[in-house]
């Protein structure tokens, strides 16, 4: 198995690959970095909206290595970036060290690949990295607490739990608020305004097999959802999947 | 027993006292409010430090009601003041409304009259309640986290504890992350760098007896020693022990 640095030193020389299942016990973190004139409404956006946005760092402008990963390089460590401009995705580069700005204050958000890694550890089955496909995740008709120009809706993920296994799940995310915490919602997908479990509007479906219940998280897609919602002139964040990797172990608090 | 409301409009009709013990069973909190130029600074500051700055409320510029308290007004609703201008503290008003900016963010930040109240009801004595005197405040050699112009030392309050209920007071206390959480140090005040127990900074000293352990909380007193540390030209804070009363119960979450 490679270590954080290893695996952030491969995608810093150029190789990129969705960093499930990588460096496996170790924490790894949505990327948002946005000009500092808009650093205070996100990161309020931020303690706001804990579950969909837990602050596992801040990296103020000018300063692109967290202390959650001495040496990293937030620039150039993660396996692919998208790049906004006005609210628009206008590119999806390996490197943003050209499009970088001296004024950008970078927000590293927990991320569900932290919590799937404990589940699994506990035995809890999940379908989606059983099938090798991605997670579900829905837009939902829960607003977000809006902070300054930073408004929208939740995002949420399912994963299809075992019945037996929920209070399990439940007892388990909810001892780690820095990767989304406890589920926010368990059973009824109308009760979020997902109208069908079938069509997802981010990632592949997964069937809820008898015996099974639909468990809904708040998901680190949100924020690119907000920030989207916001317009602001420009933002770099990880491309879905392709996350920053920390060297902080999974189960520690930030 | 008064109401937070009723509380908070008694100050606002121009009455002054400490709301130690009042509308006991609420959440009360520590006022810092800094221009718009800071507020990132600041925030950062609190989601750095959570012990001494657990966040209940952030009301954002051009306003002064905070949503812990529908109809409150931070401008006139406290008993007491402190106006600072370069970090040097300058008035003790009953009422800034005067003096209040529109560019002032405001934090509403935990407080351990929160605490205290769930400690009593548990049946843990505390000293200071019983002599009627301020608890005992210290600072200490334990840097915070830095965040742009904010840092300073850690500042810590003391209660003696019955050794055999340190346990009950460490396991409620944890579950009370907004109001300091679990206490930063239990025994040997030199580990925190104070050198003599019977002379406190701020606040009364308080005698541990035999079969009693010096427990240290996170203060609130730390972001106003931060925030003369900085010199930035103007900022508002409450008067040490004159709270914001919130509408909140003392043992919700935020």
């Amino acid at each position: 198995m490679s270590t954080p640095s290893e695996v952030r030193a491969s995608f810093r020389s150029g190789s990129s690959r969705t960093t499930a299942g990588l460096a496996d016990g170790f924490q790894q973190a949505n990327l948002v970095a946005v000009p500092a004139e808009h650093a205070f409404d996100f990161l309020l956006f931020a303690v706001r909206n804990p579950a969909p946005c837990p602050i596992v760092d801040v990296v103020e402008a000018g300063r692109w290595t967290p202390s959650v990963a001495p040496g990293a390089d937030l620039r150039t460590d993660l396996p692919a970036y998208r790049v906004w401009r006005d609210g628009d995705l206008v590119a999806e580069p390996g490197d943003v060290t050209g499009a970088w700005r001296d004024d950008l204050v970078s927000f590293l958000l927990g991320c569900s690949f932290t919590f799937e890694h404990v589940l699994v550890a506990a035995g809890i089955p999940l379908r989606h990295l059983a099938t090798g496909g991605n997670v579900a995740m829905y837009d939902t008709t829960r607003p977000c607490r809006p902070a300054g120009v930073f408004s929208g809706n939740l995002v949420v993920s399912m994963r299809p739990i075992p019945a037996g296994r929920v209070d399990d799940v439940v007892r388990i995310c909810s001892a780690l608020p820095w990767a989304h915490g406890a589920p926010v919602h368990v059973g009824d997908p109308a009760a979020l305004g997902i109208a069908d479990l079938a069509r997802p509007d981010y990632g592949d479906a997964a069937e809820v097999a008898p015996g099974e219940v639909p468990v809904f998280w708040a998901c680190g897609v949100t924020p690119q959802n907000v920030l989207r919602h916001s317009r602001i002139p420009f933002a770099i964040t990880h491309a879905p999947g392709h996350m920053f990797v920390t060297d902080r172990p999974a189960d520690a608090a930030p």
